[in-house]
Protein backbone atom coordinates (compact mmCIF):
# COMPACT_ATOMS: atom_id res chain seq x y z
CA UNK A 1 0.00 0.00 0.00
CA UNK A 2 1.25 3.47 -0.62
CA UNK A 3 0.24 6.16 0.78
CA UNK A 4 -0.83 9.51 -1.23
CA UNK A 5 0.31 12.51 1.02
CA UNK A 6 3.73 10.92 1.18
CA UNK A 7 5.66 10.92 -2.04
CA UNK A 8 8.68 10.31 -0.26
CA UNK A 9 7.62 6.52 0.61
CA UNK A 10 7.22 5.84 -2.96
CA UNK A 11 10.01 2.99 -4.12
CA UNK A 12 13.23 5.06 -5.44
CA UNK A 13 16.14 3.04 -7.57
CA UNK A 14 18.42 5.80 -7.33
CA UNK A 15 21.59 6.02 -5.81
CA UNK A 16 21.89 8.58 -2.52
CA UNK A 17 23.29 11.94 -3.90
CA UNK A 18 27.32 12.08 -3.09
CA UNK A 19 29.32 15.27 -1.83
CA UNK A 20 28.38 18.37 -3.73
CA UNK A 21 31.34 18.14 -6.22
CA UNK A 22 29.84 14.70 -6.78
CA UNK A 23 26.68 15.78 -7.74
CA UNK A 24 27.86 18.51 -9.58
CA UNK A 25 30.38 16.94 -11.69
CA UNK A 26 29.65 13.40 -11.62
CA UNK A 27 27.89 10.60 -14.40
CA UNK A 28 26.04 9.16 -12.76
CA UNK A 29 22.23 9.99 -11.92
CA UNK A 30 21.73 10.85 -8.30
CA UNK A 31 18.26 13.11 -7.92
CA UNK A 32 18.05 15.59 -4.82
CA UNK A 33 14.69 15.04 -3.98
CA UNK A 34 12.96 17.31 -1.89
CA UNK A 35 11.56 17.33 2.10
CA UNK A 36 8.35 16.65 -0.44
CA UNK A 37 9.78 14.10 -2.34
CA UNK A 38 9.77 15.56 -5.74
CA UNK A 39 12.15 16.96 -8.06
CA UNK A 40 10.58 19.77 -9.91
CA UNK A 41 10.24 19.89 -13.93
CA UNK A 42 10.40 21.66 -16.87
CA UNK A 43 8.81 20.87 -19.94
CA UNK A 44 9.97 22.60 -23.70
CA UNK A 45 8.82 21.40 -26.95
CA UNK A 46 11.33 19.78 -28.67
CA UNK A 47 10.61 21.72 -31.91
CA UNK A 48 10.26 25.06 -31.08
CA UNK A 49 12.23 25.07 -28.00
CA UNK A 50 9.50 26.98 -25.92
CA UNK A 51 9.10 25.90 -22.24
CA UNK A 52 5.43 24.45 -22.59
CA UNK A 53 5.10 23.30 -18.34
CA UNK A 54 6.37 23.52 -15.11
CA UNK A 55 5.88 19.79 -13.20
CA UNK A 56 6.54 17.56 -10.70
CA UNK A 57 8.50 14.26 -10.43
CA UNK A 58 8.64 11.95 -7.38
CA UNK A 59 11.33 8.89 -7.78
CA UNK A 60 8.68 6.46 -9.35
CA UNK A 61 7.66 9.06 -12.10
CA UNK A 62 11.35 10.01 -13.02
CA UNK A 63 11.71 6.19 -12.93
CA UNK A 64 9.37 5.69 -15.56
CA UNK A 65 10.25 8.77 -17.51
CA UNK A 66 13.62 6.61 -18.04
CA UNK A 67 12.81 3.38 -18.39
CA UNK A 68 9.88 4.24 -20.84
CA UNK A 69 11.03 7.47 -22.56
CA UNK A 70 6.96 9.03 -22.02
CA UNK A 71 7.04 11.84 -19.37
CA UNK A 72 5.63 10.50 -15.69
CA UNK A 73 5.03 13.30 -13.40
CA UNK A 74 3.32 13.70 -9.92
CA UNK A 75 0.49 15.16 -8.97
CA UNK A 76 0.52 16.98 -5.93
CA UNK A 77 -3.41 17.73 -5.91
CA UNK A 78 -3.89 13.84 -6.82
CA UNK A 79 -1.05 12.79 -4.63
CA UNK A 80 0.08 10.07 -6.57
CA UNK A 81 2.39 9.73 -9.91
CA UNK A 82 0.83 9.86 -13.31
CA UNK A 83 1.31 9.01 -17.38
CA UNK A 84 0.91 12.59 -18.94
CA UNK A 85 -2.18 12.27 -21.52
CA UNK A 86 -3.28 8.84 -19.55
CA UNK A 87 -6.43 10.87 -20.00
CA UNK A 88 -6.47 13.07 -22.35
CA UNK A 89 -4.08 11.55 -25.17
CA UNK A 90 -1.53 14.09 -24.98
CA UNK A 91 1.29 11.47 -24.03
CA UNK A 92 4.68 13.21 -24.15
CA UNK A 93 7.74 11.37 -26.19
CA UNK A 94 10.74 12.42 -24.30
CA UNK A 95 12.98 13.41 -26.93
CA UNK A 96 16.14 14.47 -24.54
CA UNK A 97 16.13 14.68 -20.52
CA UNK A 98 18.81 16.84 -18.42
CA UNK A 99 19.86 16.87 -14.75
CA UNK A 100 20.69 20.48 -13.55
CA UNK A 101 23.81 21.69 -11.53
CA UNK A 102 22.40 20.38 -8.25
CA UNK A 103 20.56 17.49 -9.74
CA UNK A 104 17.15 18.85 -7.84
CA UNK A 105 15.23 19.29 -11.24
CA UNK A 106 15.32 17.97 -14.14
CA UNK A 107 14.58 19.72 -18.03
CA UNK A 108 12.75 17.38 -20.83
CA UNK A 109 12.60 18.20 -24.52
CA UNK A 110 9.31 16.59 -25.44
CA UNK A 111 6.90 15.75 -28.45
CA UNK A 112 3.25 15.54 -27.62
CA UNK A 113 0.82 13.60 -29.34
CA UNK A 114 -3.10 14.90 -29.99
CA UNK A 115 -3.63 18.42 -30.68
CA UNK A 116 -0.14 19.09 -29.31
CA UNK A 117 -1.73 20.35 -26.04
CA UNK A 118 0.03 20.52 -22.77
CA UNK A 119 -2.34 22.40 -20.35
CA UNK A 120 -4.80 21.29 -18.74
CA UNK A 121 -6.50 24.15 -19.98
CA UNK A 122 -6.36 23.33 -23.38
CA UNK A 123 -3.54 25.28 -24.40
CA UNK A 124 -0.04 24.26 -25.91
CA UNK A 125 1.91 25.88 -22.95
CA UNK A 126 0.79 26.61 -19.51
CA UNK A 127 2.88 30.18 -19.37
CA UNK A 128 0.21 32.10 -21.67
CA UNK A 129 0.12 34.81 -19.78
CA UNK A 130 2.38 37.86 -20.09
CA UNK A 131 3.38 39.69 -16.19
CA UNK A 132 3.33 43.95 -16.61
CA UNK A 133 6.82 44.98 -15.83
CA UNK A 134 7.88 48.35 -14.07
CA UNK A 135 5.23 49.34 -11.85
CA UNK A 136 3.92 48.07 -8.58
CA UNK A 137 4.18 44.01 -7.61
CA UNK A 138 0.97 44.59 -5.72
CA UNK A 139 -1.16 45.52 -8.80
CA UNK A 140 0.69 43.75 -11.80
CA UNK A 141 -1.31 43.05 -14.95
CA UNK A 142 -2.02 39.49 -16.56
CA UNK A 143 -1.60 39.77 -20.70
CA UNK A 144 -2.73 36.68 -22.55
CA UNK A 145 -0.94 35.49 -25.30
CA UNK A 146 -3.13 34.78 -27.67
CA UNK A 147 -2.43 30.35 -27.34
CA UNK A 148 -6.03 29.64 -27.89
CA UNK A 149 -7.16 26.35 -26.32
CA UNK A 150 -6.43 23.28 -28.55
CA UNK A 151 -9.26 21.21 -27.06
CA UNK A 152 -11.99 20.98 -24.97
CA UNK A 153 -11.05 20.04 -20.97
CA UNK A 154 -14.59 19.89 -19.52
CA UNK A 155 -14.92 17.38 -22.35
CA UNK A 156 -12.09 15.30 -22.17
CA UNK A 157 -11.06 14.99 -18.45
CA UNK A 158 -13.22 13.44 -16.06
CA UNK A 159 -11.79 14.10 -12.66
CA UNK A 160 -12.79 17.96 -12.97
CA UNK B 1 14.31 40.74 12.19
CA UNK B 2 13.16 38.43 9.41
CA UNK B 3 13.69 34.78 10.17
CA UNK B 4 15.76 33.04 7.63
CA UNK B 5 14.07 29.79 7.83
CA UNK B 6 10.46 31.09 7.24
CA UNK B 7 10.50 32.55 3.57
CA UNK B 8 6.52 32.68 4.55
CA UNK B 9 6.64 35.43 6.85
CA UNK B 10 8.19 37.52 3.84
CA UNK B 11 6.03 40.50 3.63
CA UNK B 12 3.82 39.60 -0.05
CA UNK B 13 2.27 42.58 -1.55
CA UNK B 14 0.11 40.42 -3.94
CA UNK B 15 -3.60 39.74 -3.54
CA UNK B 16 -4.57 36.26 -2.47
CA UNK B 17 -5.98 33.56 -4.71
CA UNK B 18 -9.37 33.51 -5.37
CA UNK B 19 -11.18 30.67 -7.47
CA UNK B 20 -9.32 28.30 -9.22
CA UNK B 21 -11.69 29.94 -12.69
CA UNK B 22 -10.67 33.05 -11.43
CA UNK B 23 -6.69 32.37 -11.18
CA UNK B 24 -6.45 30.41 -14.45
CA UNK B 25 -8.22 32.64 -16.38
CA UNK B 26 -8.02 36.31 -14.55
CA UNK B 27 -5.90 39.25 -15.50
CA UNK B 28 -4.36 39.91 -12.24
CA UNK B 29 -1.59 38.44 -10.46
CA UNK B 30 -1.70 36.32 -7.56
CA UNK B 31 0.80 33.50 -7.06
CA UNK B 32 0.14 30.68 -5.33
CA UNK B 33 2.94 30.34 -3.14
CA UNK B 34 3.67 26.81 -1.55
CA UNK B 35 3.71 25.56 2.24
CA UNK B 36 6.91 26.73 2.28
CA UNK B 37 6.13 30.28 0.92
CA UNK B 38 7.88 29.87 -2.50
CA UNK B 39 7.45 29.62 -6.40
CA UNK B 40 8.95 28.11 -9.31
CA UNK B 41 10.92 30.27 -11.49
CA UNK B 42 12.12 28.75 -14.57
CA UNK B 43 14.99 31.04 -16.57
CA UNK B 44 15.15 31.27 -20.27
CA UNK B 45 17.81 32.84 -22.24
CA UNK B 46 16.52 35.60 -24.29
CA UNK B 47 18.04 35.69 -27.01
CA UNK B 48 19.03 31.60 -27.99
CA UNK B 49 15.12 30.71 -25.98
CA UNK B 50 16.90 27.61 -24.13
CA UNK B 51 16.51 27.15 -20.80
CA UNK B 52 19.45 28.21 -18.50
CA UNK B 53 18.00 27.80 -15.10
CA UNK B 54 15.48 26.56 -12.58
CA UNK B 55 15.30 28.74 -9.37
CA UNK B 56 12.80 30.03 -6.48
CA UNK B 57 11.21 33.41 -5.52
CA UNK B 58 9.54 34.18 -2.35
CA UNK B 59 7.22 36.88 -2.38
CA UNK B 60 9.84 39.80 -1.97
CA UNK B 61 12.19 38.31 -4.44
CA UNK B 62 9.01 38.14 -7.32
CA UNK B 63 7.96 41.57 -5.78
CA UNK B 64 11.51 43.01 -6.48
CA UNK B 65 11.86 41.58 -9.84
CA UNK B 66 8.45 42.67 -11.23
CA UNK B 67 9.51 46.16 -10.19
CA UNK B 68 13.27 46.38 -10.78
CA UNK B 69 12.83 44.16 -14.12
CA UNK B 70 15.86 42.24 -12.58
CA UNK B 71 15.82 38.73 -11.28
CA UNK B 72 15.90 38.12 -7.43
CA UNK B 73 15.25 34.82 -6.85
CA UNK B 74 15.01 33.13 -3.02
CA UNK B 75 17.99 31.02 -2.18
CA UNK B 76 17.25 27.76 0.26
CA UNK B 77 20.61 27.44 1.11
CA UNK B 78 21.13 31.08 2.23
CA UNK B 79 17.97 31.61 3.41
CA UNK B 80 17.29 34.93 1.98
CA UNK B 81 16.01 36.29 -1.35
CA UNK B 82 18.74 37.63 -3.07
CA UNK B 83 20.04 39.71 -6.16
CA UNK B 84 21.31 37.37 -9.09
CA UNK B 85 24.67 38.81 -9.90
CA UNK B 86 24.97 40.59 -6.66
CA UNK B 87 28.25 38.79 -6.14
CA UNK B 88 29.15 37.39 -9.60
CA UNK B 89 27.99 40.32 -11.66
CA UNK B 90 25.83 38.17 -13.59
CA UNK B 91 22.79 40.38 -13.48
CA UNK B 92 19.69 38.91 -15.34
CA UNK B 93 17.67 41.91 -16.59
CA UNK B 94 13.95 40.58 -17.49
CA UNK B 95 12.89 40.75 -21.08
CA UNK B 96 9.84 39.25 -20.41
CA UNK B 97 7.72 37.65 -17.25
CA UNK B 98 4.95 35.27 -17.74
CA UNK B 99 3.09 33.07 -15.12
CA UNK B 100 1.39 29.52 -15.76
CA UNK B 101 -1.95 28.50 -15.52
CA UNK B 102 -2.23 28.26 -11.60
CA UNK B 103 0.01 30.91 -10.95
CA UNK B 104 2.70 28.39 -8.74
CA UNK B 105 5.08 28.97 -10.95
CA UNK B 106 6.72 31.99 -13.27
CA UNK B 107 8.70 32.17 -16.47
CA UNK B 108 11.40 34.50 -17.09
CA UNK B 109 13.16 35.18 -19.97
CA UNK B 110 16.55 37.20 -19.06
CA UNK B 111 19.39 38.78 -20.72
CA UNK B 112 22.56 37.96 -18.52
CA UNK B 113 25.57 40.24 -17.88
CA UNK B 114 29.13 39.52 -18.00
CA UNK B 115 30.02 36.52 -19.08
CA UNK B 116 26.69 35.22 -19.80
CA UNK B 117 27.19 32.51 -17.61
CA UNK B 118 23.73 31.37 -15.51
CA UNK B 119 25.02 28.69 -13.44
CA UNK B 120 27.32 28.69 -10.32
CA UNK B 121 29.56 26.25 -11.65
CA UNK B 122 30.10 29.07 -14.12
CA UNK B 123 28.27 27.62 -17.68
CA UNK B 124 25.87 29.31 -19.63
CA UNK B 125 23.48 26.42 -18.37
CA UNK B 126 22.83 24.59 -15.29
CA UNK B 127 21.01 21.70 -17.59
CA UNK B 128 25.03 20.78 -18.74
CA UNK B 129 24.21 17.27 -18.26
CA UNK B 130 22.16 14.37 -20.69
CA UNK B 131 20.79 11.99 -18.67
CA UNK B 132 20.53 8.65 -20.68
CA UNK B 133 16.87 6.94 -21.60
CA UNK B 134 15.98 3.76 -22.09
CA UNK B 135 17.66 1.37 -19.07
CA UNK B 136 17.10 0.70 -15.88
CA UNK B 137 16.80 3.94 -13.91
CA UNK B 138 18.81 3.45 -11.13
CA UNK B 139 21.84 3.29 -13.63
CA UNK B 140 20.84 5.92 -15.28
CA UNK B 141 24.44 7.39 -16.06
CA UNK B 142 24.97 11.31 -17.22
CA UNK B 143 26.51 12.98 -20.38
CA UNK B 144 28.02 16.57 -20.62
CA UNK B 145 26.41 18.68 -23.30
CA UNK B 146 30.00 20.52 -23.56
CA UNK B 147 28.88 23.81 -21.98
CA UNK B 148 32.40 24.87 -20.50
CA UNK B 149 32.67 27.08 -17.61
CA UNK B 150 32.81 30.83 -18.76
CA UNK B 151 34.38 32.14 -15.18
CA UNK B 152 36.19 30.60 -12.02
CA UNK B 153 33.59 30.15 -9.44
CA UNK B 154 36.28 29.79 -6.45
CA UNK B 155 37.67 33.19 -7.96
CA UNK B 156 34.36 34.53 -7.63
CA UNK B 157 32.26 33.42 -4.63
CA UNK B 158 33.19 34.63 -1.52
CA UNK B 159 30.64 32.46 0.44
CA UNK B 160 31.84 28.94 -0.58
Amino acid sequence: MTTPSTPALSPSPFAAPGSKHDVETGTVLTPRFGADGLVAAVVVDAEGGEVVMMAWMDAAALARTIETGEAHYYSRSRGRPWKKGEESGHVQTVVELRVDCDQDAVLLKVRTAGTGANCHTGRHSCFYRRVALGGPAGSATLAFTGDAPLFDPDAVYKHG
